[in-house]
């Protein structure tokens, strides 16, 4: 019998992992721990990490690096106490060759020595503080999934990884979109200011109803579109590379942190 | 005959380094280009490289990573155009088994295949920003190099890199001290916020008269000081894991990119 989202509400990021690990909680992460950094999850092979790290470092809006574990080691140890990648994220997508081949709500059998895990800031962050200044979301008012597209902004590649942009789409009323630009700027380890304004053709989006993952959302009347780079940039990257074997966490369902989400950096130092 | 400080001062970011290049100009760099980020450089062997670019992502203060490149390719080629970091820098240590054995102003001759190199933001970003804003840096009104201290602070290790911070000091009128942070927190790619104000003795420097590095900068009356994280840290980490052979910048003789240096992300996409 597993926990709704409504009997962790109030629980902080320990207690929500903890029934992550146990197997009770297996749902999204939205809305949880409120007030702590939630991140995207990859991992890879130490072989690929370098030119993983590379790639994240020239392309910080989609790929905001905010943790990396050592080799072979399932903790990681900046981002808070006893996190465990292997079992403190509710779901994980596993890619064999560029395809995703199976989901999983731990993956202890498949973890190897030879694996370094990653973590990525995530649009929670920005969301959590437009929402505080009265700046609605129309996907987490309705309960759906952001609307995400590959666009034609190029990546700057690194070794396997390249190709271009996913960006996460968000209607933004026209007097208020120099807020949002200004609220999201303030959190560049959660993708920052937006990547474009307006027209979705601009960015090679050739129709914003119909996204190519997430649900569809309405750009009401008065409205703007607004893209920030999004967190499935670097799943797409590794679909792309075709990696023999790579776990990344199932979109929505987050890795949750210790770490403040206005904390100057991504970092806490351990006891 | 070389170039002096002031022959350059008008110049731009490419007009500069092409003095460095073709050996006209090897001083110090501070005040060059200015409104252009400057960086300190660490080139490693890429066997080193993971641990080291983890040894930035846990320790962003000191080691603010805006620029690498891929293994063996000697340009940077996110921060600028036809930027050659073995030859566009005034002036390289060369560290052999943790000592620092020479200096020269071209390593052409010692750059291998395996190599890989790191940007990592400097301070000379906020020093800039201060002044704009009216707060009088002593040592470079002073025209001296900015004392430097080994504290007690512990790093985050990553493999053979770990320690203890090196911090600058700069001595802040008390009633500016909260705009001091203000304006250098604006700056995450240049060390940030400070890391300490006050007491050296907290921070375990006892002698605040007597810098490990640069030189000693007074702190006067109505003054406190104030202590940054440094970007002398990575040369500290790297001479303290006794690497076989390393190439960093000579301090104060940094790599001038093409990036504004208040820029979002420390990227220029290529052309």
């Amino acid at each position: 019998m597993g926990l709704g989202f409504s009997d962790l509400r109030q629980r902080d990021a320990r207690e929500v992992r903890d029934a992550i690990r146990c197997g009770s909680y297996t749902r999204h992460t939205a809305g949880l721990a409120e007030g702590k950094l939630q991140a995207n999850l990859v991992i890879l092979r130490e072989d690929e990490a370098l030119d993983f790290m590379r790639f994240c470092q020239r392309n910080p809006k989609p790929c905001p690096l905010v943790g990396v574990t050592d080799t072979g080691d399932p903790y990681f140890r900046t981002l808070g106490q006893d996190i465990d990648v292997r079992r403190d994220i509710p779901s994980y997508n596993i890619y064999r060759d560029g395809q995703m081949t199976e989901q999983r709500t731990d993956i202890a059998e498949f973890w190897q020595d030879d694996m370094v895990a990653f973590a990525l800031g995530c649009s929670f962050t920005f969301e959590n503080a437009l929402e505080r200044e009265g700046i609605p979301v129309w996907h987490i008012q309705n309960d759906t999934t952001v609307p995400m597209f590959l666009s034609n902004i190029p990546l700057v590649s690194a070794g396997p990884f390249g190709g271009e942009m996913v960006v996460s789409m968000r209607a933004i009323a026209k007097d208020r979109v120099e807020d949002a630009i200004r609220i999201s700027a303030q959190f560049p380890h959660a993708h920052g200011a937006p990547v474009h304004v307006g027209d979705p053709v601009a960015i090679g989006i050739s129709d914003a109803a119909r996204p190519d993952w997430g649900d569809p959302a309405p750009v009401g009347e008065g409205e703007v579109p607004v893209f920030w780079a999004c967190g499935v940039t670097p799943q797409a990257a590794v679909m792309r590379a075709k990696l023999p074997f790579v776990i990344t966490h199932t979109p929505g369902h987050m890795l949750i942190s210790d770490v403040p989400e206005d904390a100057e950096t991504p970092v806490l130092l351990p006891d």
